[in-house]
């Protein structure tokens, strides 16, 4: 799915969904350090107005899903914890850091591709759940949240990969090579955190 | 104006408005610190709703007022620049710091009130530029940036105060006393700053 190269196996949905809340509240966290990433990313490049004002409409858009997975989290009257340590995002910067650099692109690319990555994911397990789910009539709240999201992650899948071309000068090609380079190191990532023990999360 | 103890001088505006795009540049990078702040301040606190749903609503609201200065910076064809040292915002960190603790409270109040403080001054600034070009119809978009601006900087000190006396388990009295010495600190370090030479600032 989108650029993904290891799809996540298809327990992984009926796991999750003995655990809603686990992965509400696992989500709640991911939707914070998302917008917080934008914004910190925007700020870093004052000088570029499109990128600073599509980083910036995304940073919103996270803080209106974070509100809106809080809300559900409030409703069920659980207390959102600490973020749990995000093994995910710091193994991908890790290897995103080991590969060689791709000196026609640099950092800001190789930023916004993991921040691509990250959104496919997202979307792929959403996908999961709201397929797991279509049948069950149970919880229409959680399927219109699944499939709004995403929609959503896909749509900012683009934007991230879009972004990233206009960085390397609209160099298309180049960027979905670094970008496939990235996406097998992510699906190793996702295939040795499976055999972990926190399942129940979007990117665990 | 609302708890500041030390009025901007009168020469202030006219000096702010021979430099308007030095004023929104500025300004620019204010609404981007603020939002980045209210995220994580909100995200230092998880459990508790209340004050991250206030908090994640004022970073929304930044990151609007920070995407429309934005747009006024680009129609004019001026890049905005990495942002420059805060002072202001160090030094009322600093001074904040300096004080003694109230026990009674802690440091999400102070973080609260510093952030009251810092919409407190901004709300002052606006309210100059808002009178100073009251008489002056070339620019109306700016006037009405100006008014907007002053209104929601004294909605965001109000709910800073709000969440602070929340914080500090409902006692207003005490946080009003501690809102009274920040607020000498913070007249102090404006009288200062004053003196130095950028003064096209919302905080210089």
């Amino acid at each position: 799915m989108l650029c993904l190269k290891v799809p996540t196996d298809e327990a992984w949905a009926s796991a999750a969904l003995r655990d809603v809340v686990g992965v509400l509240a696992d989500h709640a966290h991911c939707e914070m350090k998302a917008a917080s990433n934008a914004l910190s990313l925007a700020a870093r490049h004052p000088a570029d107005p499109e990128l600073v004002r599509a980083l910036t409409d995304l940073a919103r858009e996270e803080i209106d899903h974070f509100q809106r997975v809080l809300a559900l989290l409030v409703e069920r009257g659980v207390t959102l914890g600490p973020p749990p340590v995000d093994e995910y995002a710091a193994e991908l910067r890790r290897a995103t850091n080991a590969l060689s650099r791709d000196p026609g692109a640099g950092t800001l690319v190789d930023r916004l591709l993991v921040g691509a990555l990250i959104e496919a994911r997202s979307c792929e397990r959403f996908k999961l759940l709201a397929d797991a789910t279509s049948g069950d009539g149970s919880h229409p709240e959680l399927r219109a949240l699944w499939e709004e999201l995403l929609a959503a992650e896909a749509r900012h899948y683009r934007t991230f990969v879009d972004l990233a071309v206009r960085a390397a000068g609209g160099d298309r090609a180049r960027v979905l090579a670094r970008l496939e380079r990235l996406a097998e190191a992510e699906g190793a990532i996702v295939a040795s955190l499976a055999s972990g023990a926190s399942r129940a999360t979007i990117h665990g």
